[in-house]
């Protein structure tokens, strides 16, 4: 089996499933309970969040866990009162977009050809009246990196203007670090964002742990109401086994950052290289943008479709673009937001690299593909 | 050690466990992705919200999955439009509480000395206003039953006087099932309400995932949006291996359900029985309508806080209330509904058994408790 869709999901680490064990079945206390087995499940607990915490440089406190990357999205988006101006960019996560239209009143933000914000549109659309803005740290489609501290430095000089004037219009700046977490500096001090968003799932963590990092002066309400767990800010009891799985795979992660990004550049070029001689095929995104681990390509009169089903016989497994739309059919907004036509949509695919992928993986992957597209070509040809 | 505080977490089954693992590093695929292993882990999933929904009753596809008991209790109450009149009971768990709080416009039913609905005040505060009910099938902190299926009975008359005088108000009743499951019979046709929470937490499934069974009739907007997940009703990508632990632990339950009912039901008598020589001890419920795990007692005159550390330090862990308001030290709204006065409620501990409760165990707490409790009147009376 060669796995190539990791920004769809990632395997837990071992170590991190090693983390969590314990916590189902001996220290299963719950952490509210006040006998001094459950205050260690708690202190375990504040710790795991701490840990998480450090990578983005922030503190446990700042933090508010989740159930995933949807809830802290839809959580970052109760701060935006009905009909509030709303900035999205065109390469977000359905999640964003959902509730950008939800709030009913947004305005999306152009991107170039390789997906990458379209800085003087954002400055031009940038009103006085906008409230939120949510824009991704890295594209799921594309791996695109967005300016995210460029826009930062422009929402300040906004809120600058706007406390001078003595208005009291307020101004949020979101972003969803869903992708990126592991193979690149995720640091709040350089990002400047008062909200961001963190997915464990992809970043070898388990499935259903998230959080939502809250800056000191914003003024978050509660999505769900109850016990008043995370400081009032999202009840219900606390999924320790989860969070502290989470924070052992994200501390991992961080370590290996350098060696990882390096080993995967290299292994990158090496398979764009062993695809360039593929009739036609369009390799989207920008490398000095791009997340190391994103190979999008575009293979136009091709099925997209079909050739995922094709390389499911030989056991490689890639994407035709984020899971959770690529399921329903829907034509990627991100996609035709970089200028492609239907025909060169229709033949995307999204190969994503792992801890997992190694040399020999890549080099059997570009041959299978070769041959799929070849005889998917020869078939067309008939 | 001797764990008597089931009612606030419970440990994970060892099948749970070994359920769910090949799902964190093996089939960790996105059930959304197209390619046929993840349309495994698509069908695994699909099968465990059956096999969880079978036990109530329903179908898979009556379930939306969630994060939890308190997530489950939020989307129920979504259906609550601002200002629109809500009942529930004076027992309820602190997410029930604070969504009727947040809707603004709500009346307590109130409970007899055991905690019991009283069914006049209902049949009285049920007015043609009203649009939602919630109200537990147990209480967290007596272990009482509900009448459920007798409320549904006048709840279903109130709609037919509703569509016979062609009122448009429309009317839900929801119940937190959490406390029952795998000790009482949880079967929707009997109870005959329109959403009911599940959670995983407290029959030996792991933290972090809860179901909102949702009746045909209801039309539920969903809290998060994005992916398109949980039929659009909750979005987000599925907690596969959570779900599927769910599934293992809440059928092994069930299966169980009589035996373990019954083993239950004769600890508590001699557990009952032992605990009846302390001074002014005083049984909350009624045993006939209290769930078998339950066995809260007040102890007036005695800090139950105190009591708690000292038990603590002979290894028995027991509880003054529900977990979340206990930490919290706010005063029990059950104990203060039930007629319970400030120095009985600060003299209350709640014991609650569960499956790997035993003989030994009881007769070893109950010597712990006695001498304990012995300790502590005579250091009150120096």
């Amino acid at each position: 089996m060669i796995y190539l869709d990791y920004a769809a999901a990632t395997p837990l680490s071992d170590k991190a499933l090693k983390a969590m064990l314990p916590y189902f079945n001996e220290e299963f206390f719950n952490p509210s309970a006040a006998y001094l087995p459950a205050v260690n499940v708690r202190r375990a607990y504040e710790k795991a969040k701490d840990d998480i915490a450090h990578v983005i440089g922030a503190k446990g406190a700042d933090l508010v866990m989740t159930s995933g990357a949807t809830e802290s999205i839809n959580l970052a988006f109760s701060l935006v009162p009905q009909g509030a101006e709303v900035l999205i960019s065109a390469t977000e996560h359905p999640s964003v977009l959902e509730n950008a239209k939800r709030a009913g009143n947004y305005k999306i933000i152009k991107v170039d050809q390789n997906g990458r914000i379209d800085i003087e549109d954002f400055r031009a659309k940038l009103s006085p009246n906008t409230q939120f803005i949510s824009i991704c740290l890295v594209s799921s489609e594309l791996g695109t990196i967005q300016p995210i501290s460029d826009l930062a430095r422009i929402v300040e000089e906004e809120r600058q203007r706007r406390a001078f004037a003595n208005e009291q219009t307020p101004l949020y700046f979101h972003t969803d670090a869903s992708q990126g977490l592991g193979l690149m500096e995720v640091k709040l001090n350089r990002l400047g964002v008062d909200l961001l968003t963190l997915n464990a799932a992809k970043v070898y963590g388990p499935k259903g742990v998230g959080a939502l990092y809250v800056g000191h002066n914003v003024r978050l309400k509660p999505l769900n109401v109850g016990g008043g767990q995370e400081m009032g800010l999202r009840s219900g009891t606390e999924n320790v086994p989860a969070v502290i799985a989470f924070a052992t795979a994200i501390t991992e992660a961080e370590k290996h950052l350098n060696g990882e990004r390096k080993r995967l550049q290299e292994l990158k070029r090496k398979f764009r290289q062993s695809l360039e001689d593929l009739s036609n095929i369009k390799f989207l995104g920008k490398d000095k943008v791009q997340l190391v681990s994103f190979l999008p390509i575009v293979l136009p009169g091709l099925d997209a479709e079909r050739l995922i089903y094709a390389l499911e016989d030989k056991e490689v497994y890639v994407s035709t673009g984020a899971a959770c739309a690529a399921s329903k059919g829907v034509k990627s907004p991100t996609l035709q937001a970089i200028g492609l036509n239907d025909t060169e949509i229709a033949g995307s695919l999204r190969i994503t690299m792992g801890k997992h992928t190694d040399d020999q993986a890549v080099i059997n992957a570009s041959k299978i593909i070769h041959d799929v597209i070849n005889a998917e070509i020869e078939r067309l040809g008939n």
